[in-house]
Parts: C-alpha cells; sequence; structure tokens
C-alpha cells in the first residue's frame, strides 16, 4: 500500500499511473504537481489526483513514492528542483524513454539520496496526450522496464515494482545501457527512418501526388512519423549514444544494400530480405496483417 | 466486352482479374496460362479460367486482350516467350511493380508489336499468393496506373483502362519515369527500409530479447519486412535507378540527421520530424491510430 504518491507531471502516463492504482485501492492519497494549470484543475476533475500543487516542494511533501511523469526534455530541470524535498525512505522513480541520460542526471541531482531513485520505463502510451487522456487500464499487460544500478537500494527496487504489478503491468529488469539499445532499435530508430523518410517526400513539389499511391505498406511503416515531435527530439538527444551506435550500422548496411542494387547483386538482397522475413514471421504472427503484395 | 481474356500467370492478381471480368460478365471466355501445373488446375477448378494450357503460345492463341500477370523476375522473358504469337489488333498488358524495366524488355521483345502493349501496375495485392488467393473484390476502389508511352496504340489503351474501370479500378495515368519514381518512394524504399533495420536486428545475439519490447509502433513500422523476399529482390532490381536516386537522398538526410544528434543540434530535429509530421497528418487522417507515443 502507497499512502502518499506524489505524480510530477499529471500527464497520460502519470494519470493513468494514479487512477490505476486508485482504482485498485492501493495507494491511500495521490498528490499531483503539473507546470500547467489547466492540467493541475483537470487532474483533480478527474479524480486522478486528491490534491494538486503548483509547487514541486509542497507536492513531495510527506509523499512515500514520487514519481517523475515530465518529458525526457525536463526530466534533468525537474530531478534538480526536486532533490532538496527529498526525505529519508522516500522512494523515486520516473518514466523516461532514454535511461543514461536520466539515471546521471539523477546520480547529480540527488546526490547521496541517490540509491532512493529507482529508473523505470513503462512500455506504453496511446496518440493522446494530457491528463483527460489518462485511463486506468493502460499498464495492463503492458512491460514496464526497470534499470537498477549498483546503488539503488533493494527496498525502493521493490516498491517500484510493486507499484508497476500493482497496475497489471509485465516488470522487467535489465541494465541501464542494455534498456538504452534495446529501445534505440525497436523504438528510437525506427521513429528516426520513418520520419528522415516522410520529410524527404514532404520537400518534393509533388508530395501530394506521390502520396495519393500510399498504399496500407506505406500508411503503416510511416503512421510512427505522426508522432510528437518534442517528445521525439528529446528522446533522440536523451538517447544520443546508444542511437549514433545503431544508426552508423544501419546506414553501413544500406550502403551495401544499395551496392548490390547497383551491382544487380540479387543474391545479397535476397539474404538480407529472407534474414529480416524469417526474424519478423517467427516473432510477431500476424498471418491477417503481414503484407506480401509490393503495396 | 472482351471476347477471349489470356492470363498469363494465374495467381492472386491475374486470377482475380479474370474473376472480376466473369463476375461483371464483361468477358466471354479466359484462358490461363501457368507455368506451375497446380496453378493450372486450380485456376481451372476455381472458375478463374474456361482453360488452361501449359504454352504461352496456345494461350494467347485468339485473345484479344493478353495480361501479363508474371512476378517482375519473369516479366522479361515471358514478353520475349510471347512476342512471336502477337497478332494484329491484340491488346497486351502487364502488372508489373516497376514500368522502365517492362517497357524497355517489351519494346525489345515485341518489335513492331511494341504500340499494342499498354504497360499497367495494380496498386493492390493481399498477403497472399496463388490462384486459391484470388477473389473478385481486389480491385475495387484501389488505383490502377497506366503507364502509356509515345508508341502506345490509343485503341489499346482504352481497352486496358476499360478493363480495369469494370472491375472497379480508379485508372489513373502518368508517365513511366514518374510512376517509378512514385512507387519507389511510396513503397520501394519503405520495404527497403525495413528489411535493412529487422535483418540488422536479426545478426544481434540477443534479437529475441529486443523483440521482445518491441511495441505496435514497431510491429507496424516492420510489418513490411515479412514480405516475399523474391518478389522484393525483383522489384529492387527491376527499378533500380529510381530507388537508387531516392536511397542516396535518404542517406544524405539521415546522415544530416545523424550529425544533429551528435551535435546535439535539437533545432534541426524539430525541423525535420515537424515537417514530417505536418506532411501525414494532413494526407492520412487515422485520429485512432496515430501513435504520438515513444512505443
Amino acid at each position: 500500500m502507497i499512502n502518499r504518491l506524489a505524480i510530477i507531471g499529471a500527464g497520460l502516463i502519470g494519470g493513468s499511473l494514479a487512477l490505476a492504482l486508485k482504482q485498485a485501492k492501493k495507494v491511500k492519497e495521490v498528490v499531483a504537481y503539473d507546470h500547467n494549470e489547466l492540467a493541475r484543475q483537470q487532474a483533480l476533475q478527474l479524480g486522478i489526483a486528491d490534491h494538486v500543487s503548483d509547487s514541486i516542494a509542497d507536492a513531495v511533501a510527506g509523499a512515500d513514492i514520487v514519481v517523475l511523469a515530465v518529458p525526457m526534455g525536463a526530466m534533468c530541470q525537474t530531478l534538480k528542483t526536486l532533490a532538496p524535498y527529498i526525505t529519508e525512505n522516500m522512494v523515486i522513480s520516473d518514466v523516461g524513454s532514454a535511461k543514461a541520460q536520466v539515471v546521471d542526471a539523477a546520480k547529480t541531482a540527488l546526490g547521496n539520496k541517490f540509491s532512493y531513485f529507482v529508473p523505470g520505463h513503462p512500455i506504453a502510451g496511446t496518440e493522446k496526450n494530457g491528463p483527460a487522456a489518462a485511463f486506468a487500464e493502460l499498464y495492463q499487460q503492458h512491460r514496464v522496464v526497470l534499470t537498477p544500478v549498483a546503488e539503488t537500494a533493494p527496498y525502493a527496487l521493490n516498491k517500484v515494482r510493486e507499484m508497476w504489478q500493482t497496475v497489471g503491468a509485465d516488470v522487467f529488469e535489465m541494465t541501464v545501457e542494455h534498456h538504452d539499445e534495446v529501445l534505440a532499435a525497436t523504438s528510437h530508430l525506427p521513429h528516426l527512418l520513418a520520419f528522415n523518410l516522410v520529410a524527404l517526400l514532404a520537400q518534393g513539389e509533388d508530395v501530394d501526388e506521390v502520396l495519393r499511391y500510399a498504399a496500407g505498406g506505406f500508411r503503416d511503416f510511416s503512421r510512427i512519423a505522426s508522432s510528437n515531435p518534442v517528445m521525439w527530439r528529446d528522446i533522440c538527444l536523451g538517447n544520443r549514444d546508444a542511437i549514433l551506435t545503431l544508426l552508423q550500422q544501419f546506414q553501413r548496411d544500406l550502403t551495401m544494400v544499395e551496392r548490390a542494387i547497383e551491382q544487380g547483386d540479387g543474391d545479397y538482397l535476397m539474404t538480407v530480405f529472407q534474414r529480416a522475413k524469417l526474424a519478423r514471421d517467427s516473432r510477431f504472427a500476424e498471418p491477417g496483417l503481414i503484407d506480401n503484395s509490393e503495396v
């Protein structure tokens, strides 16, 4: 049971966590901070929080768990602001999409209270933002990755793990480095590629005409290019090293594919395409959705 | 009304066209050739064809329209085999995904009968192949692009246009070069990028672990990496020039994104991401499907 939960950032992610814990009757009191006044009002009206505050100091006072659910770009500053108000036995966690940057910032900001901090990343979301988008079922059967470091206090890790399990999430642990590599591969690089291709096409004079012929394959592929640009700028800068490493490998491989097309090397293309198809088919069974057509 | 339609290749694309024309009662007789005996038997059993033949010469004899519905990789050879049997007033069309290669092959193979040839590309398909996958509704409200050249006979173009309109398709005309650019942009390059990324991830030791954390965004993005490798090898080689031009632009832009991440240039990333989001949102309204989350 959580006595007092402080949610820093009352949007989709923080709001849904609060709603889910309340629905499960595993939290006695929720206090929400948000820098946006409308968001605070909504959080109160929607029952996300019992109290709201326009001060981080007030919001965290007396909390046993503080969850930082602000965008990646605000994480460092929020940690700095928060640090003086962390007291003994308080547990702090976050929801950032890139862990190395947040862990570094937390280490610097929290100093000897760094052991209270449990880096976390719920792999869940919708296309909407803000308190009004929050719903209690968001985390059910979704994965939450925790990336404890050597300093992380076992009681803090347990408390955060229990919190996420309470709201129906499957909780996994991995190292900070591994998390950042995995997310670069399965989320950050795909977003970069989709953004980059659609931005390239958008610069053509005949973009309307070009996209008129786009079929289902392109729509699926490019869906993530509709994502929030600010959020993705911050994630790309926040997971810099892992993204750059993978991006270099990707470019190297793409250049080899390019050369194969240039030289008419069909065997090389077959090797790459078959490897990809095998890897995807064996992990995602979606027989009704797989598009083997050329469109 | 078509008196005798010859379908060369009785798979999903050719079979669906035959079924749709029969259903619309706009063809008196369908003869199908397929190099595969099982496909010929199925085409007969499923009512795709009234007669089947294991010889292209027999299949096209007396046909008023011949539709080449073989894979891109078989197009050149099929045109060569077919050429001696083309007679006066016969109309020939194809369904290839890259037009310059097919048009060149047709010019060489057909010689002074090249004016009977109407290059075409129905932008339709499913994940399945073969006669058993064919269905009469495949082309309804799908786009069919015809790319006539200077030599193309107007009566031939009209006849092919009418044929596709009869089966419910929206028929558009564009130049060969423009078709190949448009398809490189909206279909061929996206497939290459998805194949290349999934193939890269598949080479990692921890591919199972990595893909376990893949969320909806990755699944959508990578769905086309489940496409048929042989078909895509042939399309990539068949649309070589348009793909290479676009691929070079894509790599150039991606390198600039890479540098922006390296240098922490958030403004540049914002420009690219916003341009992409604006272009996509304004053309594809899918409010329930757009994924603004990081997953």
